[in-house]
Parts: structure tokens; sequence; C-alpha cells
């Protein structure tokens, strides 16, 4: 279905450069499953370095913000852009994190409710408080 | 600048469901600054109502996420559906809410990594792993 | 497929929450049917109660506009956002109320108009003309 | 502020192609205002001469669709496109047809009601009912 | 699973309209097989004529942009607008065009580049710099 | 009128992590002028970092595809996201990399044809013929 060919692991063994992109991500992830993003990004190299290397960073890395609330940004930005794999992948990933139903019912509640002011605020060409300007 | 006329103060006051609205508003935010997205909002007193009651039962009652997440998460929608008044108004009023530098830095990278992530996977139409399906 | 679980009938029936608003689209609707969407949000009982009553509210109550425009501002709205489910489950319902091919046609060249000269006026950045401003 | 100069109407009278397309402008509009749209667009006379050519043929010409429910379709697309300039155009285009402030804020309703079941059905990767398909 | 019905090749050959712009499509690309999207538009005779003219005057007559940098062009445009249909037809149509897997590799870079940069300038509200201005 | 604080040259100078990328953006692009974004970026020194280092290896290094159509795929996917920063910051940058008048026409040409071929297979939900499908 995909508009690549998705590499199985017999492939990946066979490439060094891939191979070590897939390694880090089971490392670090702690799991031998390495979902079909990935496998699809393995015919570009370049990208599944870069893809892989940003990504470890922004989502693993000990932050400000906990791993939980990385996701639901994440799932927000994937629900308005329409991506279906990213909906399904890091809401996965959210619940692996410990996102409760309720915690998910208020998330839905928080998209939703952005999603219709979003709309007015366009529709209506709302000019910008100055104080919400910043400096 | 709007597609409608901003109502001042002195209009709100002269009408009773406008003011009821506006009123709440002040009550439940503990301040006397209504920003410019309602007064555009007087106009439509029905949209008006509806949309602050949903904003005032997903936004401020006690729930499962804190309202600092819920920000954030609003923030992200804004950001893909590109409305500048509704990133400036919750940007704001993420800061209100504790926000902190860096805190919204980490929030930037997360909302830039689901961007690139989002555009590659609908660009190779990754197919969803049967992992990720619910149920 | 989704991302939650779908509510079989006896699953509603078994939760008088969720059966109340079931009972409610059946009884607006006038229809037994109740799709996917309403059984995917029986999940999240205040997103439930909350999404329908919005629904009710803003169409099927008598108003200004007639029932069909609303489907196909609705539809519009979904083709933009590329939500397969909703231009579906929208389309089917303009359809009911009375949609003919004919409107139909017209309504997709609206559309297309539409998006290549929100494309191009985005890609020029035209000021807008004081002529538009309001008030 | 575009990223391409505004034509002036001694610009345009100076050149034959362009004029020509400014001429049925006027004359299908029947007024002498050309928004900063079209003076965009001069700079392109290709793409001048097909958008108003396709623009002309949808909605001005006779058709199943009143004029009124075309502009608000139009509107629905660009809210959700994020076009300050072609809601702002396409508002005062659907004033200029008789929308009512009634009308106004019921369309309003519309589109954040879509809004919202949108972002719901693809956060809820809502699989589509077999009642739905055509055929 | 379209929202409406597709057309077979004997019932094009049925109508004269349809089988017109089926008869130019084929002629236009040197092949005989007509993809699905023409075959959903075939139900909307104006639609399809329009739609076809528009396109085979802006993606085969001779210009200033070879036919590959017009594909790309097209993919980056239906991946952010999250249309799996038109990111398949016209990956399949760069390829078809001569793209490399390494000119596939780089512009999957440049979209997931551009979604992220993006995204920032928008959550961070930048202000348009004075060189950037046209005229 | 930005989210955050832009940084004057003297606070670059001032801070040695965000000074060595300015000093790089000069560098790789020999001009001492340094725009908006990056004086944003400036304020979260881990996406100003990723950010230029992600930019500069994806638009700067020698490749499949030429500076020129990198930056066509760049403004496509700014203007669908109705970014009006990237929309000016990067039509800047490919006219400076040699965009003609006339290819800058045909840009517009198939941007607004994507838009409107992607509207209608969305509205129509066109399935995804086998002959698109990749291996």
């Amino acid at each position: 279905m995909a508009t690549v060919r998705l590499w199985t692991d017999a492939e990946v063994a066979a490439d060094a450069r891939v191979r070590a992109v897939f390694d880090d991500i089971r490392a670090t992830r702690k799991s031998d499953f390495v979902n079909n993003f990935w496998r699809a990004l393995a015919n570009q190299p370049d990208v599944l370095e870069r893809t892989w290397s940003n990504l470890k960073a922004v989502m693993f890395a000990p932050g400000a913000l906990d791993p939980l609330t990385r996701e639901l940004v994440y799932i927000a930005v994937s629900a308005v852009n329409a991506c279906p794999y990213c909906v399904h992948s890091h809401t996965a990933a959210a619940r692996a994190k410990g996102m409760t139903d309720a915690q998910h019912a208020e998330f839905l509640s928080v998209v939703a409710m952005a999603m219709q002011t979003n709309a007015l605020a366009t529709a209506l060409q709302v000019p910008v408080d100055p104080e919400f300007q910043a400096g």
C-alpha cells in the first residue's frame, strides 16, 4: 500500500547503515518491534538517520516536559494534519506511557475545542490583542 | 480588521445576554480583561454562549490533565491550523499558567518533530501496523 | 481499525448515560441506525454528550440556513480537513436531505475553485483591500 | 506586503491581455472595483486568465446552487485553509449577496461543529460505516 | 469506497461528452490506462471537462519548469493536504517521468524540513523581514 | 509581534552558543543578513542548533535536486500550510537562486492545480488504483 517498499528484517540485517539505526531504535525503546514507518524510511538512509536522530533527541531525552505530555502534543499535531499512521502509532505510544481513558477523553475534548475556536477566530479574522504580544 | 465589529464594554453592558457571558468569563478567569475573540463572537449570541460554555467545561474544570498540558495541546492544534490569534492567545495563557522557557522550547521541538514525521508518513503512505490497532 | 473500541448495541444498552444519548440520536434522526462515530465516542461519555448536544443544536434546530446548505458547508470543511469518515457520512446526509447530482457537481466545483484561489492568495500574500474590512 | 507587485489601473490599461480580463471582471460583477487578488495575478497572465475564466463559470453562471450558498461553501474552505484574504473577500461577497447576521451566525456554528467532529473522527480513526458507501 | 460511482469503460463509451475527455486523456498521456480519479469525475461532466482542460494545460504543455519538477511540487501539495490518492498517483507519475530514488529521498527531506520550519514560524509568529517584501 | 523576543546582533554576540550558529548561517549563505526566523529561535538554543543543522544539510548540500527545485517544493509546502513568513522568505530565496517570473507563474499554476484535484479526490473519496501501489 505504501509508495515505497517496506524493508524486512533480513534486508535490514544486510545493510550496515540501516541496521545501525534499527539497532539503536530497538535499544532506545527496549523492544524488538520496529514499526512500518522506519521500514519505509529505510529506502532513504539519509532521511532515516536524520529523522531517528532528531526523534531520539526530542522524544526520549529527559527534559522539561514529561514523556506523556510530549505524546499528547504529538497526537494533536497528527490529528490536525490528518495522518492516520501517526494518530495510530502515537496513540499506542501514549497508552504505553500510561495514558488513562480519562486522560484520552480530556485530550480529545481539548483538541475538539481548539479546532472550533481556531475556525471561529479565522472566520472572524479577530485582531490580536496588544496584551498577547511578547516583549 | 475583523470581518465583524468588536463589541465595546459599553455595548456589552447594554445587552443582557452578552453581558451574562462576559460576566462569567471575568468571574471564571478572575480577571477584568476580556480579549477580542469574545468581543467578535458577541455579534452571534448563540455561538458566544455555546463556545464559552464548552470552553469553560473543557479548559477550566478540574480533570485528568493539568491546565498547562491542556494549553500545550491547544497551542499545538492552533499552530497546525495556522491561526495567529489562537497561537498568540494560548501561548500567553500557557505562560500565565506557568510555562517555562525550557518547556516552551521542548514543546516547539515536539511540534516540529511531529510535523516532519506526519509529512513523511503521508508521502510514503505507510500502512498502519496491526500492533497499533485497538481492540 | 479505530484507536478505541466501537460499542455494540448491547454495550450501549447496559450503560444508562450512553444509552440516553443514543436514544436521543435515534429519536432526533427518526432512524434506528447509529453510525460508528457515536459508537467510538461512547468510550468518552463527556465528549459524547457535549458533541451530540452541540450537533443537535447546530444541525437539527430550525434556523436561517436550510438543512442542505448546512450539510454542504459541513462537507466542505471535512474535505479540506481531509477527513474520510466525515466526507462519507455528510455526503450521505446531504443526499438524504435531497442533494441532487447537479447540486453535488456544483458544490465540488466551488470547493475546487476555493482551494485554488486560497493557495494563490497565500502564495502571493495578497494584502486585504480596505473595502473588505468590517465596521 | 505581497510577494509580487500589485498592478495599478494605469499598468492594466497598458497591457491588452490583462486589460481584457479586468474589463470582463468589471462587466461580470457590474462594478468598477477590482480587488488586489486580480492585481497580483496580473503578473502571471496565464494564471490570471485561467483563474478568472474558471471563477466566472463556477461562481457567476446560473446553476443548481444559489449564489449565497456558493459563497458560504467558499468561505468554509477559506477558513479551514486559513487564508485571511479569502475569508475577508468572500465574507464581503456573501454580505453583498444578501447574507444576514443570523445566517452568518449559523454558518459559523456549522463550521465550528464540523471542525470538532473532523478532529474527533480523525483522532479516533473511526472506520467508515458500510451504509455510507456509494454504489 | 468512493462517495460516487466509478464509471466503467462501457459506460464511458456510451456517453459522448465523457468519452471525448477520456479519449483526450488517453491521447495526451499516450496510454490506455485511465485512473479512478477520472472515472469518479465522470459523474460531473462540467467538473470533468474543466479539471482535465486545466490539468492538460498546466502539466502537459511545454514550459519554464520541467515535467518532473512540476510533479514534485504536485506531490508536496498533496502530502500537506493529506490526500492519499493524490500522493499515490503523483508519486507514480514522478517515477514515470524519471524520478530516481535519490531524488525521491531529497524531495522527502525538503518536505520534512519545510513542515518543521513552517510550524516553528507559526508557533513563534515571526514577523516578516522588510527585506522579503516585494516591490 | 512574535510570541517570543527577537534577538539583536548585540545579544547574539554575547551568547557563545547562539553566536556559533549565526556565524555558520552567515558563512554558509555568504551574507551578513540573518532573518527574523533565526532571531526568534535564538531563545531556544537546542531548537536553533537542530533546525539550522538540518536545514544546512537539506538545503545547502549538493545533491540530486538542484537548489531552485528544492525552494519550489519548500514554497509549495509553506503555501499549503498557510505560513506567511515561510512563503515570503522562500519566495525571496527562490528569486535569489534564479527563479524567473515565468517559472514563478508555472509554479503557481501547479500549486493551484494540485489544490483543486486534492479536494476533488478527497470529496469523492476515490480509491487508489492498484497500478499506483509500490512493490
